[in-house]
């Protein structure tokens, strides 16, 4: 910690609008965080060999945000924003903002996007991701035949697309 | 005109609710189209040799956003929002948002991004573009020094992005 704000105090004094771009809660309206997530955003269900799980298969639920890493102000303020989350490197100059886990999904991403539909395809993607959750919330992906289910809805997500 | 409106009339009857996704227009929000725009825009000028031009080299501005096919209505929602630009194929399955040319670029588009700033870094190649707009409004791009200064300036942008 004491490091971090030794570093952070450095390299104001080098570049003094650093602190300015760092320190300053970027507000982020609803709207355009439903447009930027049309543009940007990813809705993904993985379903995973896993022999300590009771179905055999993990299900894995995850919403992502990838920015190159100059753009990594507005990953932080989406983390902000929606109250969980991390922003991790992706792969070489690349960032994500990334969510994992049903709790967090349920109760924080889901509901927002419900509230502000988007406005792409990418939306029946999310209405994928939502059933399988609310599938998971009722322990559906904890039988063998519940992952079959799970794994044909999630096999018609992200069409077309590159991950 | 009777052909397509004979084949759409067709593909409502194959799909009733094809009707209701060509016709109703979709309302924009102006911080849905920044956050969009953050993550999908891209502001362009382009320099090339051309011997009928004063300067002999002609200054191509461009603002184009581009999507998957499936998308389209979001492109046609950009058009009818903007009042100005055309829907093309970019290339293969994807299609684009475009709009040339300093007078629409100076009346529709730029004040929009003025009013409703963008928040990526794609705010600086805007404030590049705006710059170049208003140096071509003021004569600048027809001497052989302007199109120099304009160029540099339109090589700072972009940087590290494919296009």
């Amino acid at each position: 910690m004491g490091t971090i704000r030794r570093e952070g105090l450095a390299a104001v004094a080098r570049n003094p609008q650093r602190l300015y771009v760092q320190n300053v809660p970027m507000n982020l309206d609803a709207q355009w965080i439903t447009g930027f997530v049309d543009g940007e955003g990813c809705f993904y269900v993985g379903v995973n060999p896993h022999r300590e799980m009771t179905a055999g298969h993990q299900v894995l639920a995850e919403f992502t945000v990838v920015q190159h890493e100059r753009d990594v102000k507005l990953l932080h303020a989406l983390k902000a924003f929606f109250n969980c989350g991390v922003v991790r490197v992706n792969h070489g100059d690349r960032m994500a903002y990334r969510v994992r886990g049903k709790d967090h999904l349920l109760k924080y991403i889901v509901p927002f996007f419900v509230k502000h539909p988007l406005k792409s395809s990418k939306r029946l993607d999310f209405e994928k991701f939502r059933s399988i959750l609310l599938m998971m919330e009722a322990g559906v992906h904890l039988t063998e035949q519940g992952v079959e289910e799970i794994r044909l809805i999630a096999s018609q997500m992200n069409r077309g697309k590159l991950r």
